[in-house]
């Protein structure tokens, strides 16, 4: 029996990816009413992370909230993960929860006034309940502090050349002078951290957080060259005072750019970065379901060059490959010029559209769409398969 | 080793049936260097069923040209085909390449005095040349007049009242009196016509040739009932001169509306009307392509309910179906709503765009967006199949 294994990242700003699995099912029922087909929604630690984590783990993960600081000082009811293993609990923390770009309460506030001080408190929080492993999520922030405002929560005293407590957002750190780090939760360094990014931006210069994710979070004009400036000089600060030796470079690894630098202030905790789509797929026990399967259907709003970066499909071609199965990739849209490089990965990459159509038809049909490119992809395979036996 | 066929119809406006066949063939050999690929462009008997025939024959056709009077009277260069067979030599003649609606000498006349005489002046010089087998491609035509014209040039005497002779145009016909036939041609009698087309609309009333087509074609407000009532009794008055029995009824055939009532004109002459895809299947020797292929690839502009009125896309399916061969269509866009019925001929249904995209987009990259989506498709074929080998 015919046994097909869905595993899509979310199309951002149209379906979650347990949306998209569904639509996708259906599809494929259309054409085998006894095909086995199992969905594992993907995501890359960003927005939907903690859904598919937990839609994955069942009984053994649970849902729970807790009030924290949002990026614009407004409290903020923010939804994490708690993961029962055998090695005991793992928090799951998707900080597009906290300071996400689709807060209203941060959003108010300008990037130069917003901070990641809620994503402290929660880890805080999770400390004082006796939780010692995390995986957070970066993806989808709306802030730009290079996670000084969690740095803060955890104990970190960032000073002026008074000794003043300065805010630990843009703005205030412009006024920085000394970082202390000996009234730092201790338990925070004890603890394992897995920084789960699909980027792999340095903390600053030409392609660091400022620079790439700033404009969409509203730092222009003059801020863009400043604010890279002062994370930069925070940066040099935070990790002469946090980890004198191993972390002396924690800008400059791949995804401390990412969530406005957060991925920096997680690596000088200790914590390793990632790709998010690697840790959610082992999370999810994606090869437990790859093994024995014929096919696998991934997808994503939007594939092209940066889907080969370790983006939720291309992890999923991966794996089905190492398993012998052949993965096929539906998507919003797919770039033709990234087709030739996508088709060593991908046994077919289909778009959505059945014909010319505005972006907003596009996204108002992505369900009708999505289950009709399955069923096509299928009735070729099916074909194919039939033209054999 | 793999054979697959390639037998689509031209994208009009865009890219002609063997343009596609080039496109979707350069897509295949991405993924496989060695399967046999046979291309045999399809054509409905309207525009590029000349190429499509005449590309099949090889050396037992041959393209000729012969100047006539174009539909708005200005002498036109017609292309037509001359096909050796055993039985003998059969003209290929495409109306839409003597009073075809993209010529502007046509179109630079009212659509009241556009007549098809061009026609029946071609086929008086084939008949001149000994030809008595006719294969006439209607479609894309810029006349409405019921092949009076085409008549006319034959010897079939159009009068007024007063026994003057009219112009056998929409606006001459309407002083038509008297049909007087007895001098006309008997060869075209004596000669065996079939008549291509992919409409079954009849020549007059709601479904006709005037209330349908007549709009493209520049028939507007009054004019159209006007011009109905006057092929209606144009209709009535030839029938009786030309076939006082058989074509008593010949304005009810299914296709006589075709190519502004041409159908109906050469179906008095007693010309078989059939479905254009159907003959030029035949005329191409598709059933010998598909023997022993593995798979079929066709296609057209767009597909949707109306595909499934024997257009082109949907005579290949069953052709191959019939040797059991599945077929894939690769359309410039698939109407959703269609999809369903489109499923029971075709192994999947997939359209060129390659995301959101405007129309015009769509047609500049046709060729390339064309490549890409049969190499998806094949590469879905290819991963189905090494996972039963």
């Amino acid at each position: 029996m015919l046994r097909v294994v869905i595993a899509p990242d979310s199309f951002k700003g149209s379906l979650s990816a347990p949306q998209v699995c569904a639509a996708i099912a259906r599809g494929l029922t259309r054409v085998w009413r006894d095909a086995v087909v199992v969905a594992r929604p993907m995501a890359d630690g960003g927005e939907g992370t903690l859904d598919a984590v937990l839609a994955a783990m069942g009984a053994d993960g649970c849902r729970a909230t807790g009030t924290v600081t949002g990026a614009g000082a407004v409290p903020i009811v923010a939804a994490y993960g708690v993961i029962t293993q055998s090695e005991g609990f793992t928090a799951l923390i998707e900080i597009a929860q906290i300071v996400g770009i689709t807060d209203p309460g941060g959003m108010a506030a300008a990037v130069g006034d917003r901070s990641t001080l809620g994503v402290g408190e929660l880890l805080k929080m999770l400390l004082d309940r006796g939780i010692r492993r995390f995986m957070v999520g970066l993806g989808g922030s709306s802030t730009n502090d290079a996670g000084a405002g969690m740095l803060a929560a955890l104990g970190v005293s960032l000073l002026d050349a008074q000794g003043g407590v300065i805010a630990p957002t843009p703005i205030g750190l412009a006024g920085l002078a000394r970082v202390d780090a000996s009234s730092l939760d201790a338990r925070i360094l004890g603890s394992d951290i897995k920084i789960m990014t699909d980027v792999n931006n340095p903390l600053c210069g030409d392609q660091g957080a400022t620079a790439i994710f700033g404009p969409q979070k509203g730092v222009s004009g003059d801020d863009q060259r400043r604010f890279d400036a002062v994370l930069a000089h925070f940066a040099q600060l935070a990790e002469t005072a946090l980890t004198p030796q191993a972390a002396r470079r924690a800008a400059d690894a791949p995804g401390a750019g990412a969530a406005g630098g957060l991925g920096f202030g997680l690596h000088v905790l200790g914590g390793t970065i990632a790709g998010g789509a690697d840790v959610v797929a082992a999370a999810i026990g994606l090869d437990a379901a790859l093994a024995g399967a014929d096919w696998a259907i991934t997808g994503e709003g939007r594939s092209d060059r940066q889907t080969l970066l370790r983006k939720a499909p291309l992890v999923v071609a991966e794996r089905a490959r190492a398993h012998g199965v052949p993965t096929t990739l539906i998507s919003g849209g797919v770039d033709a010029k990234a087709l030739p490089a996508l088709g060593e990965h991908f046994a077919g990459c289909f778009a959505l559209a059945d014909g010319p159509m505005a972006l907003a038809e596009c996204l108002a049909r992505a369900e009708e769409l999505l289950a009709d490119r399955a069923e096509q992809a299928a009735r070729v395979w099916d074909a194919a398969r039939s033209r054999l036996s």
